[in-house]
């Protein structure tokens, strides 16, 4: 039984690893795990595992602990991995095309189904067999297809007005890798932005402070 | 005045993204802001940024606010920007290269001085001004260079053994864009995980429970 109602964003923010952890577990044939060895190999404590599972309607059985197939299969319908949804890239530079390459979308609950630029040296061009469309034609492409997510690998100087424009044609989630905060002043649009410099700041500061 | 000492992580990690703004504030030519202001536009609470920079000595000044520059400036000392730590590449598939040409590594702290691969087709080819060398050399390498971070961009298969072997050449610190978690037993190593499917997964949810 899932309740989805209430829960933080920060339990929301470990099912992911969660779910890569059993995940790896199936690929070694583990078939059951204690909640013990489970927090063990993820560097958790055991309570911790059990109150975030908890917010969903728990998964254990005392002295079994979890069918690792059963509570993959739950996490992943909490996710929502089945639903695929529909998705495009807008910037296809290097970054666009790294995670393209990367990130297997497929298994992750996404559709990849367009990408778009301004460049017309590469506008027609085909990326993991989808062409690369003309971003002056957008609202075309939208007559006919219903992306809900939108990948964001463009510069900050344009960011403001193709995020607008995204939300205007129906793009509720944005996974945003330009170098800037999308704000979110709209409870119906979602935004996971992704700093990798902010990663890479905070080693910076860490070795550091070995010294 | 600087007090590094018990900062909490999530001290530390908020520091970048402080860092960001004032960045951004000074291309617009903000010069001095108060803690209400730039509480504003970062989305977080006044009391929340005078509580986290306290723990470094405080800069602001009742009825004047932050000098944005000069705030900046010690944050960046604080992160140790200038230290420029010499870093390396190991996997030199698109992520690599789109993380190299992503990200500005001399603004952040760092000096990239080679990339390392297994791959004949590229050993010997340059990427950023410096040669892909052959990851079978590497205690070569070491013997003449010091680098003290290692980026990793490598199949979770070879992990384990290229992480051992970084570390027994002198590697203190990992960015690692594997899809694993590397495992921090020892205290003098310092590993920052970028688990891009993570986001991804809960990008997925986040837009799934709005329907």
């Amino acid at each position: 039984m899932s309740n989805k109602n209430n829960v933080s964003i920060s339990v929301i923010r470990r099912l992911p690893r969660y779910y890569r952890f059993l995940n790896d577990l199936l690929m070694q044939d583990v078939e059951r795990i204690s909640s013990d060895k489970l927090a063990n190999i993820m560097g958790v404590t055991a309570p911790q595992i059990r109150q975030d599972l908890n917010c969903f309607g728990g998964f254990g059985q005392q002295g079994y602990g979890y069918n690792v197939l059963e509570l993959k299969n739950e996490i992943s319908k909490i996710l929502g991995i089945k639903n695929k949804l529909d998705t495009i890239l807008i910037g296809v530079g290097n970054l666009g095309r790294a995670i393209l390459t990367h990130i297997d979308f497929d298994s992750k609950g996404f559709n990849f189904i367009a990408a778009f630029d301004k460049d017309s040296e590469i506008i027609g061009k085909k990326l993991f067999g989808k062409e690369i469309l003309d971003i002056n034609n957008i609202d075309e492409f939208f007559k006919i297809n219903k992306p809900v997510i939108a990948i964001l690998c463009i510069p900050k100087s344009e960011s403001d007005i193709v995020y607008k424009k995204l939300i205007s044609l129906g793009i509720k989630g944005f996974w945003n890798f330009s170098h800037f905060d999308l704000s979110v002043d709209n409870k119906d649009i979602i935004v996971e932005n992704v700093h990798l410099e902010d990663s890479l700041l905070t080693l910076c500061y860490r070795v550091n402070e070995l010294k």
